[in-house]
């Protein structure tokens, strides 16, 4: 198939566009580089130094023989956008360009209004390009479990059966999500929802747990194909960032209570999800959900396990959690949709994190351990 | 009470900044003028001729001696939101200021994109200037019935209690909504629900049916002090534009079969709501909903009443519909909460519309009957 990244620059696009590329299809990448930038905007980096992408599309031709198209540009420019659909004319469009960080759309007004025009725009002008292109294109776009919030309720794939008054329909679930960037992606599927009913679109949401983990088979053939290692408060994800506290000889900051329960999952079964979606599409008008996750895990049970399996002393220590939160909660997932498709999960295990310690002590070096402490505040209304 | 009506110059805002004022509170309105330009886009205009905002204002001092202010501005410029606020120091900020036409946003991308930054912007901006200046300024917001859909189930205002596997919580109501307008005000309700969560502000959702009426009894005191009477398919309401037709011998024009239904209310019934939610404010926290209409009625039979009650010949006219929605769907909605608050609502009556009919012969001269039939259509993407 031809496969079109958008954001394909990123922690998550980049190992995915290697694993389509692999796996046969024909891939291309766009992206607008937006994550750089906000390296530069908060002074952080990837812990593991990352190649320019065009660098790292010429190791993979390389080394495999591949080739990886490369488009660059924002999917908030309509023209963009329209023009590389009619060029690469995809089969499938993975779409991974948002901004992604719950904590950067909460340091102010303005991170707030950017991500979530960032986000609805960009996927606006997208659905409007398939429709008017080709409305046969299927559309994979990430959410977030996040989108969900905390129900008391068993979280259904995306639509709920609904009984009420002796009354029956199948809703789109619920949601009440924890922040300007959870919300926004709350706004893309409710507006992806309407393009599949009025234009007859394809469209699968996969509503992705919290990702671990920095190597696929793919980014691991060569240094030079890395993908990022965040471990900064705003855009690392919570184990990786206890990971690195561990080797760092520091204290594992859970926020609050840590009973907050989360959705997760090992990057090697992102890359893997993204291709039973892209290889089993949605029928057209079908607005398709996953929840993209293997296995729920409470924040402290997390920072215990790499307290468990770190080689050496580990304490835990408990901050007053920067978010508004449930840190207490019902957390129960129904995510059978992509194991249907043949997913077969790689669970939390003493193997994965001691890799990611070994990635650590080798770039150790390199941390600020300054950017792990959180500074956004959900309470505080910064204009 | 202090009250700031957003979008005070329009269709809806300048009837109910009026009967604010005319019913002791110290009023002020905002508008930035875009529904005047949307005229001068679509080459349409008001059939009762209305004056320029510094005029209405004056003639309303003069008449009653009472003083509106006025800040001329758009809610998208956060400085102008955040200086108006500090400086007027609302009580309550009652925000109609928003793109409100289904079928505008369906014009093509541009107008889409438009009015979801346009709107859901201006309200995150509202927000912030909000919980930034004085969280205990009670936000009463504008919402529509547009944004539930049509669902099999019963209709109910903003919550609904779900039991699922033996479970049960009061999540948000789930939305399924028909356009990008409709779609940019659930943005807006899950957006103002996540503010009142993490800043404690205090929000009413007032998620209002199809208004029909030209009359209220502070605009008929003056030629001068009319508000809008739109008939064009754009911006024009079903029953309005029916009557227009009636008066000018041309047939009604349903969309599709006309089992369409919709909740509906009178113009008077509209601004005393906004009074009473103002008067009984929602609490610190609270994301309170109303279900701001006061009957339903399908488009067939709102059309069968026009007839009925003009007195000569009226034909009704099928149009192949423009829209995608449902043309026979189960609709039962609760709107209970402004009733126990005091409404007592003026049901569609013979009156009213014969009310209608006059206003219409007398500007009969000035219709361009263009503008009545739909150009905007659902299912084509206009890029």
């Amino acid at each position: 198939m031809r496969i079109l990244v958008l954001g394909g620059d990123g922690y998550l696009g980049w190992p995915t566009a290697l694993h389509l590329s692999q796996t046969g299809h024909e891939v291309a990448v766009a992206d607008n580089f937006a994550r750089r930038g906000y390296d530069n905007e908060l002074g952080a980096e990837s812990l593991v130094p990352i190649e320019s992408l065009q660098t790292r599309v010429a190791v993979w031709r390389e080394l495999t023989g591949k080739s990886i198209g490369v488009y660059i540009g924002d999917l908030c420019e309509a023209d963009f956008t329209s023009a590389m659909i009619k060029e690469f004319r995809p089969d499938a469009v993975v779409h991974f360009a948002e901004q992604r960080a719950a904590p950067y759309s909460m340091i102010d007004r303005k991170h707030a209004v950017y991500t979530q025009v960032n986000n609805v725009v960009g996927t606006m002008n997208l659905l409007y390009a398939i429709a008017e292109i080709d409305p046969s294109i299927h559309l994979v776009k990430l959410g977030t479990m996040g989108e969900y919030g905390t129900p008391n309720i068993d979280i259904e794939e995306g639509w709920l059966e609904v009984t009420h008054n002796g009354r029956t329909d199948r809703v789109l679930y619920p949601k009440r999500p924890g922040s300007f960037y959870h919300l926004s992606k709350v706004h893309d599927s409710h507006n992806i929802e309407f393009a599949c009913r009025i234009w007859n679109l394809a469209a699968t949401d996969l509503n992705q747990g919290v990702v671990y983990g920095q190597q696929t088979p793919e980014t691991a053939l060569d240094d030079r194909l890395a993908t990022r290692f965040d471990y900064d408060a705003v855009f690392g994800t919570v184990l990786n960032r206890f990971v690195i506290q561990a080797v760092l000889g520091r204290p594992l900051t859970v926020y609050g209570a840590g009973g907050q329960t989360r959705g997760i999952l090992d990057i090697r079964d992102t890359v893997r999800c993204i291709q039973l979606a892209c290889e089993n599409p949605a029928q057209p008008g079908e607005f398709r959900v996953f929840n993209q996750m293997t296995e729920s895990m409470s924040i402290k049970d997390i920072a215990a396990t790499v307290a468990r399996c770190f080689p050496g002393e580990v304490t835990i220590e408990h901050l007053d959690n920067p978010r508004v939160e449930r840190e207490e909660h019902y957390y129960n997932v129904v995510h059978t949709g992509l194991v249907e498709l043949g997913l077969e999960p790689h669970l939390l295990s003493d193997t994965l994190i001691s890799s990611l310690f070994d990635i650590t002590k080798r770039y150790a070096h390199r941390v600020n351990a300054e950017l792990m402490l959180p500074k956004v505040n959900w309470r505080v209304s910064a204009v």
